[in-house]
């Protein structure tokens, strides 16, 4: 699908497919229709592949078995990139690969779900790149926004009763929001021991949070 | 199943099935054998009855659609315990549930996977009750456990090459390890920024694992 659109400057975001559990395949073709620009982590490219997907990079350390002739064959053209970076994992490496070509934005899909250590460690690793890309997590029951600290304020407009969930990563302090049924108003969140899980919006409305310092995760899910 | 068992003396650790991903079949009629004493949280039960489990406690805040008295019926005897408190979880509510009836361990099923603000308040809360209640949390992808600080130490048996990954909830200071590939020697991990994920058993034999304050936990996981 990628080859079908043209890249506008990189005013789009790329798509990050990593090696997670699979989105709905409705999920994943709107995506593909916002981010033509597609990045495949390591393995995942058998599954990606098979879902009949035109893939633009193909990254990973290549450590399971994996035939690179056959991929660059019927993906021609790809760019295979080799990470074997132990100490970063394949979806940092590929956030520094985007941010090193100029994006300004990823869409990561398939990077929850399975594994616990994977999921939560892609889950909050994004919040060390959130002043150097701007990033959303999208699974088939969550939209994950790593939010940016003060002077920034998150702004947007949600139905009355939309589930929104504020997960810090460690601890964030002094987050005040407006339109939200649980107010918070100037309040530390500690991960583990006080969240500001399932809180909604309180009417129909622009819903704005902000927070002083630390590392905060804005989650909109549903069942 | 629960009726084919009787608890001696609270020496099982209890099943909470929660809200989020179904295992298995295999790993939850495992489970049932070695947890007969079944709790299962608010909406879920419709889920559970329909595989013919037998439940022995039923909570939560019960503020969707939910027929009790059918419940009731088809379950007798049930024990159902309405927990409307808002500043907790129904799995919080269930930790609490089992420490007040003498329970010194709880296996915990479908706490992850679907909703991402679900899953790592799961995965993370559990740290609070790690001195009270001996949790371990499983899926079909990972086994969980609260690790406890110093003068406790995590011994246990594995095979060379085991996956066996530290995540560190906030902080974790002073970890140290033995007989793994990548050891730590007094090491600090933070999550979102230095995680100790997808580390292994470097030979076949007891792993250890100890570390001085905040909190830690271990998962076992595989693909």
């Amino acid at each position: 699908m990628s080859s079908h659109h043209i890249v506008r400057e990189k005013q789009e975001p790329a798509l990050i497919i990593a090696n997670g559990e699979s989105c709905s395949s409705e999920l994943l073709g709107q995506l593909l229709e916002w981010s033509p620009f597609v990045v495949v982590l390591d393995s995942a490219i058998h599954r990606v592949m098979s879902l009949g997907i035109k893939v633009d990079v193909l990254l990973g350390d290549f450590d399971r078995d994996i035939d690179l002739e056959e991929i660059e064959q019927s993906q021609y053209p790809i760019e295979i990139v080799h990470t074997p970076d132990q100490d970063k994992t394949d979806l940092e490496k590929a956030f520094d690969f985007l941010i090193n070509r100029g994006f300004p934005a990823a869409n990561v899909v398939w990077a929850t779900g399975r594994r616990a250590d994977h999921s939560i460690t892609n889950m909050t690793n994004i919040i060390r790149y959130k002043s150097k890309l701007s990033i959303v997590m999208i699974d088939d029951y969550s939209v994950i926004y790593p939010l940016l600290p003060l002077p920034n304020t998150f702004e947007k407009w949600y139905a009355k009763g939309s589930k929104i969930s504020l997960i810090p990563i460690g601890n964030a302090m002094g987050i005040c929001s407006k339109n939200l049924l649980y107010q918070l108003d100037n309040e530390q969140l500690i991960l583990g021991y006080r969240s500001g899980n399932s809180n909604e919006a309180a009417e129909d409305g622009i819903v704005s949070i902000s927070y002083l310092s630390g590392d905060l995760l804005l989650m909109e899910c549903h069942d």
